[in-house]
């Protein structure tokens, strides 16, 4: 059996976001690269967490081209396989329909950067991506919702791996991260500071964002070679 | 025992509520039919969830006649069988208070077509019946909150089996399916839906529904003769 | 000891006030009368719910004197009391301040009966007192508000067995009932009817209350000679 | 092995925080003094709390330098121990990033005195502190958000002890008390507090605040030589 290790990597990934409370029924997915050998896992589509195995994980190419697994893949598999082919240093993907930071993407609206929390993980706000014209949700859906993420932080000037995460906009969220453990991480805190997000603009609506000082100190904090969080 | 098998399903769904948080105490109910036999079975009314038997589910015909049973079915019975009578592919029924879309229902608004969770379950806006007359209300009442959401759905031109779903103007909702294990999956994604729309529409009042083309895409992924979601 | 059964009811009150998420730590209390004894059961202030026993609750008469018990009673007790005094068929009262009554009290606005679960146990809007006068605050503060529940009642003609709950302005609500057991169940039934209103009111700030017609229909399904609810 | 008893209560202060559901993965930190000593005791940064043990706490004299531990301590050690330094009559400090305090943190504003339950605890508005300065951020940045809150409390006449807690603007909550159990008590108790005043105030745009005799009379009767609540 191929990526024994990935698989149950990518299985943990998966039963974290349930743990978590941000997938119901089968909702939700998390796939994992080997760089490598240029293999995917993903989970499979519709199979229910509880009963989830390491081995009915499937193994594609990075074109979504099934190399092992007697299942189909998770039905937003070509997303997952162009954000692995675009942002070459990501590891793993997950993607859920996790309730505050969906409702900012059915509602069109980034999750602006209000506090410390989001600058621990995300430096600057989480984008949301164009709304999908008819031709590509015709064509190939899949792969488009791909193309709009990459497309988003193109154009934004937006660093994939300083801003895990994006909006689909009508849709749901994307995280990723250097490996499955960190890209379910980033999916339960990107939940977690939609929440607050959404609570603050309750509060307040023109609410400031954080400054670009406390940006930086947060974010470095945790990330890059000067972190100095945890052991 | 007359119908033993649907009991348990019937069981199972009323135990699915719970278990998803849609119901508190002895609030909701479900149903199912058997067509060939054209009989009903109910949850009996008022009656523990932790403690109901298959064998306590009361069987009535189609027009809510009891024909096995101990107990007093479920208060809200006539709504289930003119559903049964009037939609003829439905094989469930469920009814549940859960607080989101309860609160549409009190509100007498639609759940708009906000994402794609919406579309992969209900192909438009989850409708809301017209408000009762009060002389529905002191007539048949119950019959005629079933015939308010047939009507709803005939004058919208709105098939059944594409929109799984109702509210009930100041009530609350009900969902079917084509067995009651689908018809209680619905009730629990229509809670889900709903909690997001409430999120989306206090983010921006003005929200935009998905497109045709999106509706379209997440919909028929899931059902009809081209499905490609699960195994 | 004194009133062995009716302790373990209070008791038991008191916990399914924990079970269902409608206290922290030691806020809220229960409290039963027994009518022919003049005399009141009610928890004692201050302990943790996780090591309450029957022999902890305090015994007092109608005007909280105490009788029997080694503990002081809650702090709340002259309201209860004075409940019972005036209030005469009600035998048990639930104090707490569980999230979303309570906001409701904090914002000095009722509950308006907005949907049918309302009406299965409240006929009509849940009331909220005037706000208390400074005297009163540093009077007898825990008497007067009760008394201000009375008045609140006495002056709107509401029925305290039909309305079997209130909200104290910027406090939190008290409910009751015919028995401890239906006094906590209100409590409960109240926090998920005032959660519904607060989603009511954020859908659409005008939304209109359920009709005469409706309240009728559903409270007289559940209370009173021609209930048919249950079994 | 220094300060034995206070390693254990820091400990269980840590854990309550998360039974209560205040924190997320690693986030928020709770530290004791022992003022004897002049020595602090405070949780490890980034170790998993299900892992925690009494000997991983980290022990720092009052300008935070180790004294004793093998781990880095949380991240937040300078606050912490200005906290100590300036306010000198508590015990323990406590930190989260509980979501609706950190909603109120994140708007910039303070926490109104709407009813009771903050009243049995805060002694006014919980205040918030002015945003920083990017020369504090950029600078002793921790260490400023302890000056920022001792500069709130000094400048608003407020005695830390009658309001134990405090937002940090754009951060999220501090909160304190006369031990480790009582600061996480305090905080837990904020964070409810935070819910209803949000709901409060989504209610009613222009809520009234409790009357001071109101505040007087709850919080005496908590707080004080005449303190008569509990046994």
């Amino acid at each position: 059996m191929l990526l024994k290790k990935l698989r149950e990597e990518v299985l943990e990934a998966n039963l974290e976001l349930v743990k978590r409370g941000l997938v119901l029924y089968t909702f939700g997915n998390a796939s994992g690269v080997d760089r490598e050998q240029g293999l995917v896992v993903i989970k499979p589509s519709g199979v229910d967490y509880d009963v989830l195995k390491p081995e009915q994980m499937v193994v594609t190419d990075l074109h979504g081209k099934i190399v092992e697994g007697e299942f189909k893949p998770s039905s937003d598999l070509d997303t997952h396989t162009l954000l692995y082919r675009e942002f070459l240093d990501i590891g793993a993907v997950v993607h859920t329909h996790s309730e505050f930071a969906t409702s900012f993407a059915q509602a069109g609206l980034p999750i602006p950067a209000f506090g410390t929390t989001h600058a621990d993980y995300f430096y600057g706000p989480v984008p949301v991506t164009k709304v999908l014209t008819d031709e590509a949700i015709g064509g190939r859906y899949v792969h488009e919702t791909g193309l709009a993420i990459v497309e988003r932080f193109r154009q934004g000037g937006i660093d994939p791996m300083a801003v895990p995460a994006c909006l689909v906009n009508g849709h749901a969220p994307f995280a990723w991260g250097r490996n499955a453990h960190d890209a379910a991480h980033n999916a339960v805190v990107l939940e977690a500071v939609a929440r607050m997000a959404y609570r603050t603009v309750s509060l307040k609506a023109n609410a400031d964002e954080v400054s670009q000082a406390l940006l930086d100190r947060h974010y470095f904090r945790k990330h890059g070679a000067k972190a100095t969080y945890g052991q």
